[in-house]
C-alpha cells in the first residue's frame, strides 16, 4: 500500500485550537486573555506540552517558557515551526495561537502519513510576543538576542518588572543569556500568522507570503504653550499646544507623499491634552509618532520629515517642544530562499499567494537574524486583529495550513 | 469744614480682598477654592455679611445665597455694584472677590467723606456665577432668568444636583423662581473685574470699559472610525478618527479668516481619542468646539463654517459623525450711556480706558437684561486667570476703584 499523501484535518486542528482558546477565555467579551507569564498562559502551555507527548514529541522548554515539541530524529539541526501562545489583553482567536496550531496539525498529518522525516521539524510555541514587557522575549531568547541591562529594565504598562512576573511562575529571566541555540542547530524557521490587515482581504487572495518586516520608530513628542481662558485670549496671542500637535498630524499625509512610499505608516495613536477642559485653551498636548516603513532609509527621511513639521508647528504656535525617540526597530528582509519555496509550492498546491510586506512585527523577523525564516499570512476579516471580532474563514486556514504542511515535508522530508 | 473728596483706602481694600481670601485658600498651592455652596463659599458670606454690618449697610440675602448690603436710602431704586463671591476650584484671588471687595470699599469711602446719597447704593456679593451648575445662578436669580425646569436638571460635574448642593447648605433651590427683582428696582449695574485676558496688557493701559460680552456656542463632537493596527493598515485604508480631527482642528484660522472677526475665538480644549495606544489607528475621537464672538451673525457663520468643515474630514477620513449643541449664550450688548459715564469719568481723572469686549462670561451680561449694567476691567498679568498665579497690580486696582467710586458718585450722588 503506498503512502498516502500527507493531509491537515481542519476537524482535529479546530479541537486543537480550541483546546488553546479555552484558556484564558472572557465569555462575557469574546476577547482571549493570555498575557505573557500569566497563569493562563502558562496553563496554556502546560496543557499543549501534554498534547505534544500524547502525539509521541520530545517535548523540552526553555528558560524563558518557549516550549518545543521534537518530531523526527533526535540529532542533528531542525526545521522549526510555530508561531506564539500568548495574546494582548482581550486579543482574538488566532493571533498566534493560530500559528502554534498549524504547526502541531502539520506534524500530526506527516504522523498520519507515515512520513519519517529525514530531519527534525520542531513544533515551538514561543513566549511573550505581544510584547508585554517590550520585546519578542521568547524568539529573541532562542535567537541569543537578549542582554542583561534589557532584563534589569523591562517592566509592564502597571510597572511590573519582567524577573518579578517570571519569579512569579517559578522562572529565572536571567535564563534567557544562555538560551540561545547555536547557529545551525534550526536549519530553517517557519511561521504561519493571521495577516492583522486588510490587503489580503481587498485583493482576494488567500495567502500570502512575506517578504520583508516593516520597522519601527517610537517618537514621544510633548508640546507645552500656555492653558488660557478660551474667551479672553485672542486667536493671536494663544500658545495653543493642541493646535500645534493638529498642524503636525494634519501634515502626515503630505509628508508620506513627499518623503515615503506605499509601505509607508505615520500614526499618531495616543493624544494626551492638558488641562482637557471645553473652555480652556490647551496648555500641553503629548503624544505618539508612530513611522514604519520596509526600507530604513525611507524610515529616517520621514524621522526627519516628522521632526522638521514638529520644529514648524513649535515656532508657529509658540510653543516649547521635547521629543524623545523611545525605539527604532531596523526593517527586516526575510530569506529569499524561503519565500521562493513557498510560492513554488502554493503554486504546485494551485493556491494563488500574495509576495507582500509585514506592517506588523512577528517572532519570524528575529528568527531570521539565526537561521533562513519564512512566513506565511492568511487573511483576516476586515484587517481587525487584537480584538474579540479577529476573524479568519476556515477555506483560508486549511490552503495555509496545507502550504505549511508542504513545505515542511520539503525542508524536512 | 468742606466735605473731603472721597478716595480709595487702598490698605482697607487690601484688608477686605485678604479677609475673603482666607476662606478657601490652599496654602500648599495658593490656589482659592470657594465653590458655589460649598462651605467656604458659604463662610465667606456670612464674614462678609459680618463687615456690611458693621459698616451700618442694611444686610439681606435671598433665595439663593446672594448677598446685599444697602447704604443710603432704605426706599426706592438702588444702584448695585458688585460682583460674584465664588471661585472656581484652584482659582485665583481676585477673580471676582476684587469686584465685591472694590464695592464694599467705594461705600466705605462714600461714607468717610460724610456722603449720603441721594440713590441707595446696594453692594451684592452673587452667587454660584462660575458655573458649577452649568449657569450664573445668582445674577439670574436676580434678573429673573431662572427656570424651573434649569433647576430640575442643573447638576455638576460629578453628578451632585444643585437642589442637593443648596439644601445641604438649608437653601431650597426653586425659591429662586420668586426672588426677581422688579423693573426699576435697580437703576443701574456696575461691575469691575480683572480682564482675565492678555489685552489690556498688551496695549499697555490700565483699564478697560467693555461694549459686550462674546457670546459662546458649546459643539459636542465626536467621530467614529475603525481603531485598527497601525502597521498593517495602509494609509489609504484607515478610517482615522484623530486624522479626521486634526484636519478640522488644522482648518480653524482658515475658518475664520473666512467668517470671522478679530473677536472670533474657536477652540478645541477638549479631547479625547479611543483606545489611546500609541500602537491603535485611533477609532473614536470625541472633542469640543467653543465658538465665540461678539456679534451672534458671526457665530452663526463660523458654526455653519465648522460643521461643514466636520462634515468634509468625516467623509474625506470614512468617518461617522454626530454633533450635539450643548449650549448657546447669545452676545449681549451692554448699556451705551453707562459706558458713556464710564469713559467720561476716566477721563476727568486722567486715566486712559480702552472700549474693548470681553471675551468671557459676566454678572454684569445677565443683569442688562434686568437693567443698564456696564463692566470695568482691570489688567491681568499675563492674560492669566482661574490659576493661582492671577494677579492684577495695585496700581491698576486703584485707578479701577476710584473709577468705579466716581461712577457711583455719578449715579447715586
Amino acid at each position: 500500500m503506498p503512502t498516502p499523501l500527507p493531509a491537515i484535518d481542519m476537524d482535529r486542528l479546530r479541537r486543537l485550537l480550541d483546546g488553546v482558546n479555552a484558556f484564558g477565555a472572557n465569555a462575557a467579551t469574546g476577547g482571549h486573555n493570555r498575557i505573557g507569564y500569566s497563569d493562563a498562559d502558562m496553563a496554556a502551555r502546560e496543557w499543549l506540552a501534554g498534547e505534544m507527548m500524547a502525539d509521541g514529541l520530545a517535548v523540552s522548554r526553555d528558560a524563558v517558557a518557549n516550549l518545543f515539541g521534537r518530531f523526527g530524529p533526535a540529532e542533528g539541526p531542525c526545521v522549526m515551526v510555530g508561531s506564539h501562545l500568548d495574546t494582548v489583553p482581550e486579543g482574538g482567536a488566532f493571533d498566534g495561537s493560530l500559528g502554534v496550531s498549524v504547526a502541531l496539525e502539520c506534524v500530526r498529518a506527516m504522523k498520519d502519513a507515515g512520513i519519517d522525516p529525514k530531519t527534525a521539524v520542531t513544533v515551538v510555541a514561543t513566549a511573550e510576543e505581544e510584547g508585554r514587557f517590550g520585546g519578542m522575549l521568547g524568539s529573541q531568547t532562542i535567537a541569543g538576542r537578549v542582554t542583561r541591562d534589557w532584563i534589569d529594565r523591562a517592566s509592564d504598562a502597571d510597572g511590573i518588572r519582567l524577573v518579578d512576573a517570571m519569579s512569579a511562575q517559578g522562572l529565572d529571566a536571567y535564563g534567557a543569556l544562555d538560551a540561545a541555540w547555536p547557529p545551525g542547530a534550526i536549519k530553517a524557521f517557519l511561521e504561519l500568522h493571521i495577516e492583522q490587515g486588510p490587503i489580503l482581504e481587498r485583493v482576494d487572495i488567500p495567502l500570502g507570503i512575506v517578504t520583508a518586516i516593516s520597522g519601527v520608530c517610537f517618537l514621544q513628542v510633548r508640546f507645552d504653550g500656555v492653558a488660557n481662558h478660551s474667551g479672553t485670549t485672542p486667536m493671536d496671542m494663544r500658545a495653543d499646544a493642541f493646535a500645534g500637535l493638529a498642524s503636525v498630524a494634519a501634515g502626515i499625509p503630505a509628508l508620506i507623499g513627499r518623503f515615503g512610499t506605499e509601505e509607508s505608516r505615520v500614526t499618531i495613536g495616543k493624544v494626551d491634552v492638558q488641562p482637557n477642559f471645553a473652555h480652556t485653551i490647551p496648555g500641553v498636548a503629548e503624544f505618539s509618532v508612530i513611522i514604519r516603513d520596509t526600507s530604513e532609509e525611507v524610515m529616517r527621511a520621514l524621522r526627519e520629515g516628522i521632526v522638521r513639521d514638529i520644529e514648524i508647528a513649535a515656532k508657529a504656535h509658540g510653543l516649547a517642544h521635547t521629543m524623545a525617540e523611545k525605539s527604532w526597530l531596523s526593517p527586516v528582509a526575510l530569506d529569499g530562499g524561503l519565500q521562493e519555496i513557498l510560492m513554488g509550492e502554493a503554486h504546485t498546491l494551485g493556491i494563488e499567494a500574495l509576495s507582500m510586506p509585514s506592517g506588523a512585527g512577528h517572532d519570524a523577523q528575529t528568527m531570521q537574524s539565526l537561521c533562513p525564516s519564512g512566513l506565511i499570512f492568511i487573511p483576516s476579516r476586515g484587517g481587525i486583529s487584537h480584538a474579540p471580532s479577529e476573524w479568519s474563514d476556515r477555506a483560508d486556514i486549511e490552503k495555509g495550513a496545507q502550504l505549511l504542511l508542504n513545505a515542511l515535508l520539503r525542508l524536512a522530508g
